[in-house]
C-alpha cells in the first residue's frame, strides 16, 4: 500500500523532507480523554493489550485527533517477558510487577525462548490498525531493549536503583548473558512478525539505558541491541536508549537509522557525534505545561538545535499524562508549522 | 588543629599527594551493623539526626571501622527546608515526605528564610564530631543544591520524573526563582555556621540535576550554586550533580575545587573538560556485589581511568545500604594499595 504521508519514513532514511515529520511517545495513552474512555470499560490495562480490536482503536485515536505523523502500536514491552513464562500486571500508578523474579540458575526454570505466535494479538492488533489508517501515516512497532526487559524481569518491577539486576551483572555475569540472550532471540522472532504484520519502522525502548556504567551498557545491552538492528531487514529501525549519552559514540556503528534523544541531549553537541544518523526528540515532556506561547516558542528552538540535520520531532520521554491535549496539538502544530 | 591526615584536604587543593584519598557517600549509614544498632533504639531517622551526640556518633563509626579519610556529618539535607518551615519526615523504604507542597504564592505563607540558629543541633554534632577525631582525618559538611530541596519541597516527596517542580520552572518561572532564592540564602547562612563549626570541606549534593534539560539546569540550578559556592570561605568545596553530565563544561567556571562524578561519568572525558579542577569517585555502587577479586579489579581500573588528575576516590552514588561491609573495606583498602 502507497503511503499518502510517508514523511517520518524519509527523514529515517536521511533524506530532506518538506517538513520535519512530527509523533509523540506515549501518544496513544491516558493523555487523549478518549483513551481513558475506552479505558475504562476494561478490567485492566493487560485486557486493553490483549485486545486487537481495542488496541488497533486506540493507536489510530491519535492520528485522528492529534493529527500526529505515525501511529504507534498500542502495546506494552512486557509483553516478550510475558510470552518467556514470567506474567506482569501493571498497577496504576505503580507500574509493572512479576510474580516472580529471576535471580538465580533455578529460577530460570520454566523461562524459554518466546514461541512468537504466542504474541499474535500485537501482530494482529498491527494488521487491523494498518487496515484501518488506509495509507494515512506509517505504523510504528516496538519492543524493549533486551537489557531494559532484563532489568525489569530480574528487579521484579520498578525501582530508583534497579540494584538486582545490576548485582547479577557483578555476581553471575553468565546467567545474565544467558537471560539477555534469550530475551533477544525472542525478540528477534517478535519484532520480524511486527514487521510482516505491517509495521513500517521498529523503534527499540531502552529505558535503563542511563543506569549503567559505560562499558558495562556495553557489554550487557548495547551487544544485544546490535543483535536485534542486524537481524531486522526491510524496514527503518530506532533506538532511544534514555540517559545513554555516555554510548553515543558506540551508537553511530549501530545498524539502525535513527536514534531517539532525551531532553537533556544537547542537540548541537550530538548531530557532530551521530553525523549519519536521523535525529530524534527532544523537548522536555514538561515544557508542555507551558503555555501555548511558550511551547511554540521551546518547540523552534528545538527545531533551530537540529538545524538540517535529518530529524523526527519528539518529546525525550513519554508525554505525561496530565498534559492537556491542546498543549500536545500545540506542539505537533509548531513542528508543522516552524519546520516548512 | 593539625590534621594527622589531610590527604583529602590536599587532593581537593589539586596537589599532589603520596596516594589518592577515600571516603565513601552515605559511608555514616545501614550499610554498617554499628550503625543499625545506634538507630533501633530511637523513635526514627529524625531523631538519630537532631541528636548531636547521636549522630557524632555514627559520623565517627566508619573512621573506626572502615578506616576512611574523611568523616562526613551525619545528617540529612532536608533539614533546611525543615528549618524554612516544611517539616519532613522519612518513612523507611519509601523516602523523604512532606505534610504540604509548594505549589503557588499562597503555599509560601509561613516559608521563610531560615534562621540558621533553628539547625544548631548539625552545628553541635560538628564540634562533637571534631573533638572526637581530634585531627586524625578531616570533616566534611554539606547541604542540597537548591534545585534539589526545591524539587522535594514542591513534588512533596521523591518521585519519578519530578513533574511537579519541573512544571513550575514551566509556568511560573518567577515563583521557583523565588523560592530557590530563599534556599540559596539559608544554605548559605548554614554552610557558613558548618564552616564555623569545625567543617573541614563542604559537599554540594545535586541529586536531581539530572532531569533537567541543559539550559533549564543552568538557570534554575546552577546559577544559585555558583552563589553558594563565592559565598563560602576558607574551605574547599565539592559539587556533586548527579546526572549533570550535560553541564561539566559550565562546571569549569564553578568557583569550587571538587566535582563529583557518578558512575557513568567516563573520567577520561571529564579530565580533559575539568582539567583545573579535582575529580571524586566514581565506581559503580554495585561493583560492592562483587567478589574480592572483582572489586579489587574494578577499583584498579577506576584509579587507572583518574591517571595522575587530582582525585579523590569514592563511589559514584551512596553506598547501597544491602553492601557487605567487608566489600567495602576491599574497596577502601584497594585505593590505599593501587594508589600508593
Amino acid at each position: 500500500m502507497i503511503l499518502k504521508n510517508d514523511l517520518l519514513l524519509r527523514a529515517a532514511r536521511g533524506e530532506k523532507t518538506e517538513r520535519t515529520p512530527v509523533w509523540l511517545m506515549r501518544q496513544a495513552g491516558r493523555v487523549l480523554p478518549e483513551y481513558r474512555a475506552v479505558r475504562e470499560h476494561l478490567s485492566g490495562f493487560k485486557e486493553l493489550v490483549e485486545t486487537p480490536e481495542l488496541a488497533a482503536e486506540v493507536s489510530i485515536q491519535p492520528v485522528d485527533i492529534l493529527d500526529v505523523d505515525a501511529a504507534i502500536i498500542f502495546s506494552d514491552i512486557l509483553v516478550v517477558p510475558d510470552a518467556m513464562g514470567l506474567p506482569y500486571e501493571l498497577v496504576e500508578k505503580v507500574g509493572p510487577r512479576f510474580s516472580k523474579t529471576i535471580r538465580s540458575e533455578e529460577d530460570l526454570e520454566g523461562i524459554k525462548v518466546a514461541d512468537p505466535d504466542d504474541i499474535s494479538y500485537v501482530y494482529e492488533a498491527l494488521k487491523i490498525t494498518k487496515r484501518a489508517l488506509n495509507g494515512r501515516v506509517p505504523l510504528i512497532g516496538f519492543s524493549g531493549a533486551p537489557w531494559t526487559l532484563f532489568s525489569y524481569m530480574v528487579e521484579g518491577g520498578g525501582s530508583k536503583t534497579f540494584s538486582e539486576p545490576k548485582r547479577m551483572l557483578y555476581q553471575n555475569p553468565q546467567l545474565a548473558h544467558r537471560l539477555l540472550d534469550m530475551i533477544t532471540e525472542s525478540t528477534i522472532a517478535y519484532l520480524k512478525r511486527q514487521v510482516e504484520s505491517g509495521a513500517d519502522l521498529i523503534q527499540i525502548f531502552d529505558s535503563w539505558a542511563g543506569i549503567l556504567a559505560p562499558e558495562y551498557y556495553r557489554e550487557f545491552s548495547l551487544k544485544y541491541i546490535k543483535r536485534i538492528c542486524s537481524a531486522i531487514e526491510n524496514v527503518p529501525i530506532t533506538v532511544f536508549a534514555k540517559g545513554a549519552w555516555f554510548a553515543l559514540e558506540d551508537m553511530a556503528d549501530l545498524d539502525c537509522q535513527t536514534i531517539g534523544l532525551d531532553w537533556n541531549m544537547d542537540a548541537s553537541i550530538v548531530k557532530s557525534i551521530l553525523r549519519a544518523k536521523t535525529l530524534q526528540g527532544n523537548l522536555d515532556p514538561c515544557a508542555l505545561y507551558g503555555s501555548f506561547d511558550d511551547i511554540r516558542k521551546e518547540t523552534k528552538s528545538m527545531l533551530d538545535s537540529f538545524g538540517d540535520h535529518p530529524h523526527i520531532a519528539n518529546l525525550g520521554h513519554g508525554v505525561y499524562p496530565d498534559t492537556d491535549p491542546e498543549k500536545v496539538k500545540c506542539f505537533i502544530e509548531s513542528v508543522k508549522e516552524f519546520s516548512s
